[in-house]
């Protein structure tokens, strides 16, 4: 990592000129632990604040093998191409670890996407807590929101926690699917179906277009019976092909569709403003939490607590009570 | 409420011997917000934690008009009479005032029930925070099973987040829905359907029977669908008809088989041991955030840094930093 020798107002300044370099530097000072840089990251965000915010944040996740990259690569490029928009890629996956390896920090997977000028694709911070990666993901939204771009992807794994903090960051929250052979769940965690905001059946092609329809009609009359969103928004099913490009511009308007109807109805500015107030009941919850579970008498304390409390030997307060103690 | 003049050993007694006096005056004890009960009820429950975890704990939900006290005194008189059991009843309501007016605080609704000698209902303690109300109802069950009662239902609403903490504390979540019309959602929270262990389709009679299994049919087909519980439990769905007691057997059995399938392949233990270990960390951080968000400055300060969050002025990090420089 280069020593952050810019100050926050010139990467206040080379992010308000779209320098993907001063991004990616900017990315990287939000990613770093170290004190100083984290002071420093404080001071560019609260700078560029007034400039964030004018985004399209969308959730796109599907567990492995579902085409995530494809697709993202294929909807992205008819993002920056079709419709000239600047195309942000971010990821949350605290298990990558950082360089080689992670499927989501390999940039070869979306080789022309990440080949175009106004696209910018960064892998998912290193492995860490999941609330540490969270939260730098956040962050680097901010910055590339900043820095001009008026899409962001955020995508994620479906397999794990980690969808629930991406959902916490996003206008719209999109789940990949696969149709066909009673795979429609591989490893799609219980839960997340619930917050998608659609449903989207990837590979409708090679012959495998009526299998993905029917598929999007199942689980389309399926989501009938469900309790409807917050947002009064029915959650529509479509199917598409990465490969062919067919059903990538009925996606984007069903998300157009999404937009349109709750900036109408205040739901979108209101789920903004609800996912900021989270924000900060998480980071004063993290920093209290951190500071507790750190401290040594606590430490060691806590193994054998925890074990008395799952055996049964234990009530839960008279365990946090000892904790609480220290 | 009547002095707390018994000893924790009198309580444990009292239990033991299974007087239901004892009982009420020992969730009166854990109910109260006063520091001296609470340090006795700490005591109680720490005596009397090896004879607690014998019950099968039960959760029901549905929202008004689902029938659900009609369906709770059904399916009560049928374990208390046919099966033998001794059952209590609590609630999970924090929106519930003590005293008069709410639904789950009129013993009248189970009329039978509340006058069998092996049923104990106890209405949801008064209203609160949840996670207090959580808190009491939790601990009254663990007293009820000291009591020796060997089903404990625990109720809740249906429509809010009462449902996620009830969840936190049982072995079986059933959630009753009702028939017809387009009314199968009638105001059921999203996200509550994903935690239901089973579906229970209520009031098949009086001419409903046909609409019920169809709608049953949906239910199941619609929930393989999605994705399976961690348990590997495909959930059921069911019809019962509490007035005719048609189905109730049935649905007894449903969740015998849950308890035998789960108990064998280790998912029931496990899954206590995880409770425990959530409630621990949740009295961590009840204990952390009341001292915290009860401080003075941070209370005076709150109101503004919030406004200017939500407002995006200010990033929920920074808003953080200044709360905690309190």
């Amino acid at each position: 990592m280069p020593a952050p020798t810019l100050t926050a107002a010139d990467y206040a300044q080379g992010l308000a000129a779209g320098q993907r370099g001063v991004l990616a530097r900017a990315i990287t000072l939000v990613e770093s632990t170290l004190p100083a840089h984290q002071a420093l990251a404080q001071q560019v965000l609260q700078t560029v604040l007034p400039r964030t915010g004018g985004a399209l944040r969308l959730g796109i996740t599907g567990v492995p093998g579902v085409g995530k990259s494809t697709f993202i690569e294929a909807l992205g490029l008819y993002l920056v191409e079709k419709l000239g928009k600047k195309l942000a890629v971010l990821a949350v996956d605290p298990s990558s670890p950082r360089g080689g390896g992670s499927i989501l920090g390999d940039k070869t997977r979306m080789p022309q996407l990440t080949a175009h000028p106004r696209a910018f694709i960064r892998p998912s911070p290193a492995s860490g807590s999941l609330g540490g990666v969270a939260r730098a993901t956040r962050e680097a939204l901010l910055l590339c929101e900043a820095a001009g771009y008026d899409v962001i992807f955020v995508e994620t794994v479906g397999v794990g926690q980690s969808e629930v903090a991406v959902h916490g960051m996003v206008d719209f929250f999109l789940l990949l699917m696969l149709a066909g052979a009673g795979d429609e769940l591989q490893g799609v965690k219980r839960g997340i179906m619930e917050m998608a905001d659609a449903l989207l059946i990837t590979k409708a092609d090679h012959g495998n277009e009526k299998a993905a329809r029917r598929a999007a009609r199942d689980y389309e009359g399926a989501l009938h019976l469900f309790p409807p969103a917050a947002s009064g928004w029915a959650v529509p099913v479509r199917t598409c092909s990465a490969l062919s490009g067919a059903g990538l511009p009925e996606a984007w308007e069903v998300i157009e569709q999404y937009a349109a109807h709750t900036q109408a109805s205040g739901y979108w500015q209101h789920r903004r403003a609800q996912q900021q107030l989270q924000w900060l009941e998480e980071a004063v919850r993290q920093a209290l939490e951190s500071q507790f579970y750190g401290r040594a008498g606590v430490q060691s304390a806590l193994p054998s607590v925890r074990q008395a409390v799952a055996a049964g030997q234990l009530t839960p307060w008279a365990a946090a009570e000892q904790l609480l103690a220290h």
